[in-house]
């Protein structure tokens, strides 16, 4: 025990930071601690009092560095390791969350001047409010066919770092200006920990526009505003380090807030969904990762680069070195659960999960458990939250058929279940049919709680589905990377191979079931090219209504 | 005061049969009592023991009489009148509610060799297990390309005289042997006041496939089974009676039951959906009624006879003599709002209702009602009990397209509100494009208490809503006919401007909204004939799959 050697992830969620011990021969995990950011999410009004307008999110850097302070020394205590034998500390962060800074990395929100500039703080990946510029950015790459678009499926996000940065500019002049890097969170907390400004290839490809070595052009960016041209040159263009790499030293400052070794490895930061593929032993071609929580991120290596239709992006190195890395999404799947848990399910109910302490969503999964495929005689669409991949289309919204008196709650919830299995193979059948092959699908995310629905996801996809076995998916993927940014191991997949953990082939299609959802499946492809390739645009056209309605009223939408 | 006169009426309904006093003169209700089935509806076991299979529906004819015997004599000392001044009663039924008796009259269950045999008992409208001989007769008829099929929307129903019959036949040979009348029980009751058997001209049409005097031939009877080649001759066919006329007059028994005069005129039976158009003053040609409760019939007299796409039927004096009566259906209504109330609303809506002392369909009515055309972005397919008219499908379902994360229980009850409001303007554009002209709009039923759903329906229409002010729409509908019968007026037109009572124009459209409608309106068409006719039938395949799934798993259809 006494040649142990440890390493520390440390994962920057939405809400908190999770700090994990894990040791680096066998990834066994043997600590951790979670501090909750004071501020949270911003979206009323700054720390100092100023309101915000709709649509925003805003975090406070310094929640970043208490979680340093405060939940890696508590996750080394519990792990009751020696902090001596830590080798080094890794990161991963929600994305695109970015903040302006000066050239020292201090945070323009912590400069008395700018403390009360709402664009001086963090920008949060969940805000919305530059849509507008997003919009333009991609009318304008449709018009110029920029040769980057089709590598996010022909969509920029509102999210990404180009449109949050343009808002900047166009709301906040004097904040663009005193900004000398735009820094993606995931790429500050290291610079925090280490002194050196290293930007990751995995944000820098998924947000920020960086293709085959570039960024959009001067033109480009003097085409959506003037004062824009100089964006990348001024504040974004920054050395590229790869996944797994060392960014640095542990500093002084960040040992002593930490309590872990002056000078262990710092390795290059990541995002969240991306890091869990290590986790998960997921890092050779073929293996696809699915994170199920609100929505689902699809994470997937490869050897090839194909223009796979609506995927959230391709990236050289985006999860592994030498590998093209693919992201896939779904909008919305366990928050339309909880929507539909929420607002769909009567009191009976309720009263019936609470008296017998259970959720209700527990209750619902228990009666549908029951039914055979297709027993509810409904099909459902998935797309409460637009549909990300493979439409790209925010727009579109959800549709259930086949409702009758009979129809129970558990039923649409069982429906609803399926649709979001039936938009997972979707998925895969797009890489597929793009030459781009699938061998493997593991999941991973709070939503692998739920047996049933990952019974029907291996039902629905007739594949075996593998299941991540650990609750901390990013934060042992950030520990592996730290492991070989430490040199304990030669590369991400040595590691994930000892260090990562993975039940395989957890759940097996069953023939008869998987028969049964090809027929349903047949419908919801139907259904879905009906209403979401252009057949039948009623859902842009309800938006529409209901924006002209809502505005008449003078009504806010909710 | 001496000088006054009175009538009758007796609304035979589902699970209770109701009796009204109203005054000749001007049709005032002047008392009214109700009688609750003992036996109800016999769906598991016959009072002898029994068990019935499923989607069995049977009656016990004693039940109705007992509402002679029971709730006229409490109605007339309710009304506190004379019962010498009483001058005439009618009744209206349920239909095709049927049953089989003997020559003069009794019913077979009545004869205790048959007592123990369901076929010998009174079939309910709702006895839905003859569908299987209901789809023989649309096929044999399609194919042999039957006259009277068209006047039917091109569909017999399981419900009507035939299919129920010919049931009787091939399940229970010995009770069809002994059957010498197959007589709706809204002439049973007319044969048990007046001692005289007349068929009336409105069940005989709409659920006797009675037209232009003459029935389905002996082939056709033949070639559906060779037993059933002289049904009609031996057991259906009989004088009709056209509606208002006098069937007979009060024997000395039934005025024991009742109490009133021996000798007074007793109508001519009829349907409690056609009686209401007098009570509602809409008799004219065009003047169409449309009585909402769980589900929608509209009745509408015309000067024309055309094949109107999708009718339930037209009949020749089916509402009053010397008109074409049209019937047009929505096979669900308020039992889909129901449906919607019971399962689809959380438990702080019901918590919130219960507390303010209001229904769950008051809140949600209150809630939505405060929207603007469009705002929730919604639009939804009211089919979840099929499709009568237009589409005469009973295989399609329920459809909600624009669900997103911000939709509210209130935001889907609005919209299936709406859906059922869209489903009226089909039927009143397809009567217009079939040259049968519309008038008026007049409602009546539990519906019409509803005042957003009203106005909802003004709106999607963009006619005035006329409403029948009066509870007991059938009831008054039948003391006008029997006002007819006793020969008070010279026809049920002039009887009804005389008693019946409408506000009339009660809702008036707004243009404004009504515009706003018109898109949502294109949207559900879209939706209609997509779904509907043919482009997806999902929803059959849906149907079939669930059929399927049940019937391997073991399990009965709910």
């Amino acid at each position: 025990m006494s040649n142990d050697r440890y390493v520390v992830g440390v994962d920057f969620g939405t809400l908190s930071g999770r700090a994990l011990v894990v040791r680096v021969s066998d990834g066994a995990e043997l600590g951790s601690a979670v501090y909750e950011y004071p501020h949270a999410v911003v979206t009323d009004a700054l720390p100092a009092g100023v309101a915000l307008p709709p649509e925003w999110a805003l975090q406070v850097p310094q929640d970043y560095r208490e979680v340093l302070r405060v939940a890696v020394p508590q996750a080394v205590r519990a792990a009751a390791v020696d902090p001596a034998a830590v080798v080094g500390i890794a990161t991963d962060f929600t994305a695109c969350t970015v903040l302006p800074t000066t050239a020292d990395g201090t945070p323009l929100c912590e400069l008395p001047a700018y403390a009360d500039r709402p664009h001086a703080y963090v920008k949060l990946w969940r805000h919305h409010a530059a849509q507008g510029q997003a919009d333009r950015i991609n009318e304008l790459a449709r018009r110029r066919g920029e040769a980057w678009l089709p590598r996010y499926g022909g969509l920029i996000s509102s999210e990404w770092e180009f449109a949050k940065a343009l808002q900047v500019l166009e709301e906040d002049p004097e904040v663009y200006a005193a900004t000398e890097r735009w820094v993606e969170a995931a790429d500050w907390i290291v610079w925090q920990l280490c002194g050196s400004y290293v930007r990751n290839a995995c944000t820098a490809g998924y947000k920020g526009i960086r293709q085959d070595g570039r960024y959009p052009s001067p033109e480009f960016l003097a085409a959506l505003a003037p004062g824009f041209a100089r964006f990348v040159v001024d504040k974004l263009e920054h050395p590229i380090g790869q996944l797994g790499e060392v960014a640095g030293r542990l500093t002084a400052q960040a040992a002593a807030w930490t309590g872990l070794p002056e000078g262990i490895a710092v390795a290059v930061g990541n995002i969240d969904a991306h890091v869990t593929a290590p986790a998960a032993q997921a890092t050779e071609p073929g293996q696809l990762v699915a994170i199920m929580g609100t929505s689902t991120c699809h994470v997937m290596s490869s050897t090839v680069l194909r223009e796979v239709p609506g995927m959230c992006g391709v990236v050289d190195g985006g999860i592994v070195p030498g590998l093209w890395g693919y992201e896939a999404g779904q909008s919305g799947v366990g928050d339309i659960f909880g929507w539909f848990t929420r607002t769909g399910v009567p009191a009976a109910y309720e009263a019936e999960a609470t008296e017998r302490g259970i959720s209700v969503h527990e209750l619902l999964t228990e009666r549908a458990a029951g039914q055979a495929v297709g027993e509810h005689g409904l099909v459902a669409l998935d797309w409460h939250s637009g549909n990300r991949s493979v439409l790209v289309d925010h727009e579109l919204s959800g549709v259930v058929v086949g409702q009758t008196l009979a129809t129970r709650p558990e039923d649409t919830y069982r429906a609803l279940l399926e649709a979001t299995a039936f938009g997972t193979r979707v998925i895969l059948e797009t890489f597929r049919d793009s030459g781009v092959p699938v061998s493997e699908v593991i999941v991973a995310g709070g939503l692998t709680r739920n047996r049933l629905l990952m019974q029907i996801y291996a039902d629905v996809t007739r594949m075996p589905l593998s299941v991540l076995a650990s609750e901390q998916g990013p934060a042992l993927g950030a520990a592996i990377h730290a492991a070989v940014a430490a040199g304990a191991y030669p590369d991400i997949t040595t590691a994930a191979k000892a260090m990562g953990r993975v039940a395989r082939a957890a759940y097996l299609p069953d023939e008869e079931r998987a028969a049964a959802y090809d027929e349903l499946f047949a419908e919801y492809l139907t259904l879905h090219d009906y209403f979401g390739r252009g057949t039948n645009p009623v859902m842009k056209r309800l938006k529409e209504i209901r924006r002209s309605a809502m505005a008449a009223a003078g009504r806010k939408e909710n």
